[in-house]
């Protein structure tokens, strides 16, 4: 007789919960996003959504009804009267017989909590500090995938030397992104950032932030820059959905803008809080 | 107040039963192994707890008692009474709030499956066809995680050319191994495989086919080859758990051995059966 242990607990395979072969936790086969709340207003949900359903064209999970989805994260956020909500929600292939290819019949799992979201006022106030970390995830980084290993080894490693982010650097020795934010230089009032390429995340923060800058008549340049070009940069600062912008202040032991948030930073972020606020 | 939606379903967040809030889901932050047995008899099963405890240590999961593990595989394995089982087992960091950096105290979860496996009979005779596919991983594949997308989309790729396995090439444009197998090829009466490296996983079968060879006097070469390399190849084969070892009589559409299983690998096969027999 076929049979599945979970924890401590002997039971029949045909009695498993469908939760328990789900190929999100066999292969990490689905996509996710985090969608934030300022104020009681979802932000940017049209564009996460939109990078949600390119995540599942690119992995072939189809006859999703995304217009359900987008309701489901609103009704959700309505529900929960959380003003400033952090609504994490994934998508996986289904459930079934572990098998690497997916040729069956497949009906997708849907996921998805609203939370509240942790105050930063204070990291942004005093900026925060980075190491930098190999960059050891796959090739598609463009997908924002449940295949995220690299990115929890590397967070683990920035903490475990009292540092907030993981700035990834690749085999040619440049750094790519943070290993859950976007990475940006400001150089002579100039800001730079990673070309947009297939082992990147079409970060939407980013966008946003380019957009502000834009507003504030700042050239973005993209460009490949090493961790000895960064250390040298004017200002420093990453940039992620649930806390937009937060300035840098340390990158591996080096002091940046002598250890206070940039001021073009802070005015980035100003212009950023006319879209969200 | 903190929501969750499984599918259609709305609810508290606090209601959620700790599966769904598994980091294995969120991040495929665990390892696992599959075993098989052989007429009522486990194979390797010492060799496969290694390897899930070297796994367990590379990404810092603590306090296993491996022990246990082990006797719960025996154990379900011999309440399933299934002569030839297929034993998949992994252990995943825990469950709790999603956040990359795991500074947290978590308790791992278990889960294990004993299935019947599937006859082989046909495709050890016929012999298989493989494609080549960009080996699109993560850099440190000696670990054997739950992080399986690329695997995933390299296997069913294959499935979607009506081949049986995709043997993963890397940008320097060598072969690795297969998305879920070892790969050799025999020039000469030489058996040629890839060297173990961070970038491959250390195989048992691959080990066993090793053993094999030496019982066999046959010389065993790690080395890098490529695509056009091995399509000249004398005979081809993989090995994986669950079927030994598989001829493979079509390489990227190129005939290999004349399409049937080649001679030394039918002797190797024999000899391996020595050590399942």
């Amino acid at each position: 007789v076929e049979i599945a242990i979970i924890d401590e607990k002997f039971l029949p395979l045909e009695e498993l919960d469908k939760v328990y072969m789900d190929r999100g936790t066999f292969f990490g086969d689905g996509v996710y996003e985090v969608v934030r709340s300022y104020n009681g207003k979802i932000f940017a949900l049209a564009e996460h959504i939109q990078r949600f359903e390119n995540g599942l064209n690119a992995i072939g999970i189809e006859n999703v009804d995304i217009e359900k989805i987008k309701q489901k994260v609103i009704s959700a956020f309505e529900k929960s009267k959380i003003p400033n909500a952090k609504i994490y929600f994934h998508l996986t292939r289904g459930s079934g017989p572990r098998e690497h290819n997916f040729t069956g019949d497949y009906k997708p799992n849907f996921f998805l909590t609203v939370t509240e979201l942790p105050d930063c006022t204070s990291l942004k106030k005093n900026g925060v500090s980075v190491i930098t970390h190999p960059d050891w995830r796959w090739k598609r980084c463009d997908i924002k995938s449940l295949n995220l290993l690299p990115n929890v080894l590397a967070k683990q490693a920035a903490s475990e030397k009292n540092a907030f982010e993981a700035i990834l650097v690749n085999e040619d020795g440049y750094i790519t992104e943070g290993a859950s934010s976007a990475f940006f230089s400001i150089f002579d009032e100039k800001v730079y950032t990673t070309p947009l390429q297939e082992n990147i995340l079409p970060s939407i923060t980013r966008k946003f932030v380019t957009k502000a800058c834009r507003n504030l008549t700042l050239e973005v340049i993209e460009k490949h820059l090493s961790p000895d070009e960064v250390k040298k940069a004017d200002e420093l600062f990453m940039a992620v959905t649930t806390k937009d912008i937060l300035p840098i202040i340390e990158f591996n032991n080096v002091e940046i803008s002598n250890r206070l948030p940039g001021e073009i930073t802070s005015k980035i972020e100003n212009e950023f809080a006319e879209f969200t606020g």
